[in-house]
């Protein structure tokens, strides 16, 4: 691909239509069909079309973040997160949830167009990459925070150390004793699922452990999918002592199936989750877990947003904050190993 | 007080300023000192100057919405159900936390002047009183969603029926035999607190339970205010079978205090909330708590100011939306009882 700046004639003729409808499509007009306004974009972001600057802008004050969703109690951390970095340069916080289908809603791909905006956070999920190339014909800078790891090179991204927490997590298991240990993780398709797991399989790796793939079970980052894994696990004809999980949801359905076997925690299982979400010291007993530091990622993500004239050349940043092991009391002794 | 308008030139001449000057602070721009904006506010809220409709304007698709803070896991139900209601709209909200102090950042109040909104809904909490009047000035809409009860009567309001809640707690509880029943709520400067509280009252009052006031605690909306009420109440050389909590949190509290001291929730304590956050259902055992339909009231809060212009002569409309008790495992049978 050519390193030479297509232009608004080039796409014009490419969709054959005319500059000006380009133009509007551009600037976010209504009068332009849904069928044209799409294939403009389309060809807009596979020609990576980026609009001329217009010299530095004033910020207006108002930067966009795009969440999956308002249900997950992690969303709460970004969002303060955000807003407080936003608040020290007198700016703003709007609020899109986009569902299950991120940034494809082209009536909110509009309005990003039409109305001004200093940039725009997108919370990655599962879904996202798909839709990520419509933003990339935005004039706005975009940002992905990405707890799932679906990083797409073409955006300055903030993640956390997936991988490093699973370890973590698994070396404070061994330390105390546990040998069988099993992970349970979200769909292997998100890459943080798969760092996570690969952190456990490190740690069991490095203490000379081999790894029984029976312990290792996929589901879903909730507590019915942490429940579903447990069960499995907990099924086997040997059955581990201890649990990571890959979430903190999924480590509360393992109290809940603990819970309906009778089984204690930590004396008969230990139980480490991931993500400190608010709830997990309140559970009972407090939960074990790989902090991943939320609100930080998401006000390091408004502030490479702000930042973004300053970029040095070359590909946008990927910035990983270290997440940390919180020890609490679902973890204690292998039973028998004192 | 004359229903006649007040002008400019009036609030001017009380202000000891040039009509042009009133003007800019109308127009939130930056060139008068603060001490001058602060006063001349202080005469436009005072005075209840509204500046003139200049006919119905073109909506801009952004609604401020203003909450006390993002640590409470209940905003982000809150944040669900007004984002929601928005997106029917093709609007979205535009996110502040106000901390300790609402609206009463200038440079917050500042930008609500200069940059256009649909309106603002503003989460009440206990500082807001001192606060609202200032908003009276803005040329915007205001609906206060107000799950504390402070209502002003200036504004729209949505609520939630408190009183009603805490009724049908203690009445689950007294239905299980429960004599000695607890109340802890936050602070009696609250409206909801003190709501709350009524409604316990009204419920022993018609089972013919005579109030105990040592059983009463105010404390605050938090685990360690909870924890503390509970202390107080099962350090009694007569303790409570059962303690209902004016906030799911609290109702956390007295989990952690009732563990602290080898006591089963239900087989010793019955334990009932009051707001069911996400974390009442995963509880161990799973909270009884009184569910407030905050996605709802924040739903409502943002029709009412979309529907701002339609409203009927006389005073702003006030709208309760009903609580409903949800039963879960941590009731049971008062001890001794069956």
């Amino acid at each position: 691909m050519s390193s030479r700046r297509v232009t608004i004639a080039e796409i014009a003729a490419s969709a054959g239509v005319s500059v000006p409808t380009v133009s509007k499509v551009l600037n976010g007009r209504a009068d332009v069909s849904a069928a044209t306004r799409k294939r403009v974009q389309q060809i807009m972001a596979d020609r990576g079309y980026q609009r001329r600057s217009s010299g530095p802008q004033r910020p207006v004050g108002l930067i966009d973040m795009a969440v999956p969703g308002l249900d997950s109690p992690w969303v709460v951390d970004v969002l303060r997160g955000a807003e407080a970095e936003a608040h020290k340069v007198g700016s703003q916080i709007v609020l899109t949830s986009t569902g299950r289908a991120p940034a494809g809603d082209p009536r909110w791909l509009d309005r990003l167009a039409t109305r001004r905006s200093d940039g725009l956070v997108l919370v990655v999920n599962e879904a996202a990459p798909e839709a990520v190339a419509q933003l990339s014909a935005l004039h706005t800078p975009v940002v992905l925070l990405d707890p799932v790891g679906g990083s797409d090179p073409s955006f300055a991204t903030v993640g956390a150390t997936n991988w490093a927490g699973g370890l973590s997590a698994v070396e404070h298991l061994v330390s105390l004793g546990h040998r069988r240990i099993a992970a349970i993780s979200g769909r292997p398709k998100l890459m943080c699922s798969q760092e996570r797991v690969e952190g456990y399989r490190a740690a069991l790796g490095r203490a000379g452990i081999p790894v029984d793939e029976r312990l290792v079970r996929f589901t879903e980052f909730c507590t019915e999918g942490g429940r579903e894994g447990a069960r499995a696990v907990l099924d086997l004809p040997d059955p581990p002592t201890a649990i990571f999980a890959g979430s903190d949801m999924q480590a509360l359905g393992v109290y809940q199936e603990a819970a309906a076997r009778g089984l204690r925690i930590p004396e008969d299982l230990s139980v480490v989750g991931f993500d400190d979400i608010a709830f997990a010291e309140l559970a009972s007993p407090p939960l074990t877990t790989v902090r991943q530091p939320l609100a930080r990622m998401a006000a390091e993500a408004v502030r490479l947003l702000l930042d973004a004239d300053d970029h040095m050349p070359g590909p946008p940043p990927r910035v990983e904050l270290a997440t940390h092991l919180v020890v609490r009391g679902s973890t204690g002794p292998a039973p028998g190993s004192a």
